[in-house]
């Protein structure tokens, strides 16, 4: 009997060698599949399975994993701010970990005897997926075809080629990846240091005039964003790739991200993500003001480490689900509207309103005549809180 | 023989009540000090100088503090990249303390029995002015009519005019204080929580025309702002104010800032910093490059504590010294260039130069053909990595 | 109408005094009330309220808090292993911030006026009653005869006795204060920096031979200590009671705490807590065997956080709520029996056994033949981890 | 030309294989050499030289890293008070990062072509060879017959036999590593998870009565110890290993660690570290005495990282050089003597006495009459202190 493998497969040339490869040459009954993230549309899909069923494979799945996606990990990307190195939200590990997740639980379901994927041995993705498939399938072989066999574009191409399979193998300029949370652009420019990536790299040109702008409100509940310029959504994804339709005409959310890859190297990549980056500036600015300083502190901490871990293929160490529990029972006073103008390039957050705003009490404003204390209580307040270094500075004559 | 008494002297409505009244009605012999951070050219200071004399002071002195000030504090905010609560550079919780020490030294030097300070009771900067006194000269008294009287404006205006004080007392629409580190913007929609201020309420106006932009090279050495395109500078100070220059027409650097006071209310004050912002963020896109990822978590965690406590008024706590030198050590490889280009109200960092970028290794590039390791490697790496969770959740079920 | 007091009341010689002075100096309706959490029993409390009705007081109550003291506090420092610099149970602490809880809820529901608590203006206890009673009772003043008179102890007696009170007013060598969670003990030697308390000033003698020693068995679940030598108990609070018959007779747990006080000065408190220790030390060692690494290292640096708070009068913070939800997620693997075995004056952790023990997995043992990786596994690993610090010392010729 | 290679030897059994291995089989000129970490004394290290010359390597070569070691790393390890999972002084993990780096410097300086560990698959120690390795020489291959060839003790045996070896090959009951800072002992017991080691597991034996005792005086410079008892060494060093000398027939020190490997298993280790315990403990004491609030919570952060890194074999991430700096900077004030007793298995710290004691100020003394501040000025800290959490709670209606 044929042994059964799961590929995870996204339709581009190296998934489509592997399809090949690895049902004639090593003679696995394949099935293949695709996990979106958001970066696919319908067509899309159909485009997909219609060529992994011209390459042969015994079967093709395809799930729609955009609402688990966020359910499981975008969620908490927001309630934490994530912006790895204070810039880039993540996508691309946040997607990997939730796809190699449905694909391990999918070999399970099937029995399968062995996992694919087309990761190359350059970057962090194969780890993800190695790491993910260890713990979920441990008894499952992964197999790797493309970081094994190292083959170059051309090779890859022509066996291709000489099996049939005749696709549009022209290269991109630019290698690209999207889902909800950010697409990302890879290429030329981003291998150097010094280069930014050009205009025509990104695939959200403006569409705007240079002095147009629009103003918008985000309604948050308990952090999550739950409606855009009073119209409610029946899940926090409809209203992120809603307020993606607003913002990306403006061309907003594009950056650099240089951070250290998990093989240890320093890697650069651009993103453009309108979206994710206004959804995270407006939460924050939120909390801003129903937070407590400790919260926001504390926050800030355990969102390092969440993000360090994403990144890091680390997803199903437990310490991510006690780390949830706390950014979950932060959230219960994040309510409010975020009110915002997009302009070409950027926005600008202009305020917020919020039952929960702890600027709004009784008891004093900032600056203004304060009504809950007396300078009194303020001599004595800097009277306590000099008084450890103070006896510091006395005893060791430092001043 | 009369009392002596050091007065913190600005020149505003505040201080030169003070200045009047802890002469005439509680009988000190009043020396006003003026401790210029950056915020007072040479023709502010004469006008101050004269106003002070003209209100009867024994003795007007003005501290030069500009190359101290980045000496002993706006030096580590660089190197630690501290923006409060993600956004504001901390400008005047900076200034505030090291004025502080200034004139405690001062008063000192004079064998003072008093300082003055026009504080008021509701803000941070009395509990800043205070700590510092109490710390470094516990036996001068500290005197604060303004906190202590809670007079309005027009009982100071008419209590100076009834002195024969004929200043100009016109109420500015915004409170504006301004350093080498940034000028802070309050009033009227800072006192909201959903208005943003309006263009004419900042001191820098946009000066560019919308398309313009201007291509600059910022110089680092050690972590230090030392050039800027190619010009050196004697004092990193003077690279700052000649970036400020360049920037400060594009009206770069504007925000809100929303976080805590020492007093436990909620603040809001807007900022424009076009210098410090664009120093910071060139100066963290140089670190990514050149700095340990271990390097660049635990930074940021220290840099977090330094700004919160040196915000909260505990500057002289020892522990900043421990976190000055861990940032002093750390900087020793932040060599290079940072490239960036200004447009109106906003930056792009293209990109860096640096003979200690870690991107620049013979050993590989990221998703490129890697030179150092092969894909076994990665294997081994990802079977390692996978043990403990793979155990975890042996043992648990968890899935 | 006379005005309601609710008055903090232990039977000791300053809240004795308060009763009198608030009632007949101050003309208020005193209503007394005792928090026990712990430390006393019914004969005990039978005794105070004799004392406070003596006093003339309008009514007594007294709060059995030990579980909910338990399930608020106790539970989260066993939870996060809790011990102030490496050494102290913060049992005082832990106690006045729920005797404050309770006080001030008993005020709200009767519609107190004012609340009266004894403590010094010297020490901690001030500011956790004082932060507790602003936050929860907003309206109700708070009155501290003790701290605003300064009296002497000597003229605390002489007024009770001419106000016909006549009580044992011996000073005891050691002050005292016994809860749940330990007991402390302060005075004489705990005033200087050198030495140690002597055998006498603790309430617990040895009462065991030098040579005796017992060993028992603590089960845990979801990191509750459960049951003590097979015996399980309805509470954990009688677990840890029991824990206590068992381990006190062997004088265990004794030492020293130095810290930082809220006030700013070092303090020094000895303090004998046999069942805290022993719980807190086989707690952790359990959570050696059943927690990931990640998990052991995030819930160090929380709970660092947490016992500081706690300590400092911050326990109603919303943050600690949300590290409680950290800690309760992180429990549900901490589930087994741990052996010790009592000593006279010490105590030996020997082991665990449980279902969740990391070490039982069939991947391999250390040090031993590994089934689950291979030496090229781990040379893959070497390499990978190697390369980021093989780039930085190339780069930047380190070595 | 043979190619030369550096063998790391210890004159066991496997690094005995490994001498005749590689010269035999591989054909290698092995030059062995042994870095003493404190654990061999003269004596020890002519055996294993001789023992190395009549296996036939090249040459040996012995390199005395006491002091080194302690300048490099134990030095940090005490001023960090770093004991892993608050239990372990990673004895081990210090001296296999300082034997690595003195073994890379040895092949580099004699140009060798390999290197030669013979660390098995199991462990910690292979993966901290190799990462040193791999970063200060790694033009050099690493060579380890142990780990690949996977041989039992038995076959390693039969081939010394077979090569004409006669060495006593009696398998110790216990594994044991001895150094400055530490013995381990593994074996039978710690392979298990519920029990501990007999007494006769330990190298070091009770030499004392149960009711012996002995008071001593350490003495401690800039966080180092520097003298013990009136007495003072040249080096640290010196006064550990005198220190040891007076606490080690006491059997003071012995304790069970548990911990996750690098490779991701649990690991259980007993050892004894009477020297190193009490070290620690004094100097930690002293620096509650010495220490701001703040000092002691960052170092109590940072040395956790540091205590891991070093164990993760990442001692030369730059990070760590600038942990050293921060712990270097905080060790100023940490001056004094501090007063322990030493007791069977056990030891006490009565307390300190230094010229930098916080405790012995002016300003008051905990819980007693203090006069730096007033009854009112705790008042008013403590309003100020809860408008944050007032606001919260009145805005939130939490309570």
């Amino acid at each position: 009997m044929m042994q059964k493998l799961v590929l995870a497969y996204s339709g581009g040339l190296d998934t489509s060698y592997c399809a090949i490869y690895l049902s004639k040459e090593l003679g696995y009954e394949v099935h293949a599949i695709t996990v979106n993230t958001g970066g696919f549309n319908d067509e899309d899909i159909k485009g997909i399975e219609k060529r992994a069923l011209e390459l042969g494979v015994s079967s093709y799945t395809c799930v729609n994993a955009v609402e688990s996606y966020y359910d499981s990990c975008v969620k908490y990307l927001i309630y934490g701010n994530v912006l790895k190195n204070h810039t880039y939200p993540l996508s691309v590990s946040a997607e990997r970990t939730i796809q190699a997740q449905e694909i391990a639980n999918y070999a399970n379901q099937i029995n399968a005897d062995a996992i694919a994927h087309g990761s190359t041995g350059a970057g962090n993705d194969q780890v993800r997926f190695d790491v993910i498939f260890h713990i979920l399938c441990p008894q499952i072989d992964i197999i790797t075809p493309i970081r094994d066999l190292k083959l170059s574009r051309e090779a890859e191409i022509a066996y291709l080629k000489a099996n049939g399979v005749d696709m549009d193998f022209e290269k991109a300029a630019y290698s690209v990846n999207k889902g909800l949370w950010g697409t990302s652009v890879g290429g030329k420019e981003t291998l150097t240091s010094h280069q930014n990536l050009p205009e025509e790299a990104f695939t959200n040109q403006l569409q705007k005039s240079i002095n147009d702008q629009q103003d918008i409100a985000l309604h948050f509940k308990k952090g999550e964003l739950i409606g855009v310029n009073n119209k409610e959504f029946s899940h926090p994804t409809q209203a992120i790739q809603y307020l993606e339709t607003l913002a990306a005409p403006f061309a907003i959310g594009r950056d650099i991200h240089v951070g250290d890859t998990i093989v240890g190297i320093k890697g650069r990549v651009g993103f453009e993500a309108a979206a994710a980056l206004i959804t995270i500036k407006a939460h924050h600015l939120l909390e801003k003001h129903t937070l407590s300083k400790f919260q926001l502190q504390v926050k800030t901490q355990l969102a390092e480490n969440y993000g360090t871990w994403l990144h890091e293929a680390l997803f199903l160490d437990p310490v991510m689900r006690d780390m949830e529990a706390f950014l979950n029972a932060s959230q219960n006073t994040v309510n409010g509207t975020v009110f915002v103008t997009l302009k070409p390039y950027r926005f600008i957050l202009n305020g917020i309103s919020s039952p929960n705003d702890l600027m709004a009490s009784k008891y004093g404003s900032y600056g203004e005549m304060n009504l809950a204390w007396s300078g009194d209580d303020v001599k004595g307040y800097s009277k306590i809180v000099s008084n450890s270094l103070k006896i510091y500075h006395q005893i060791n004559q430092s001043y």
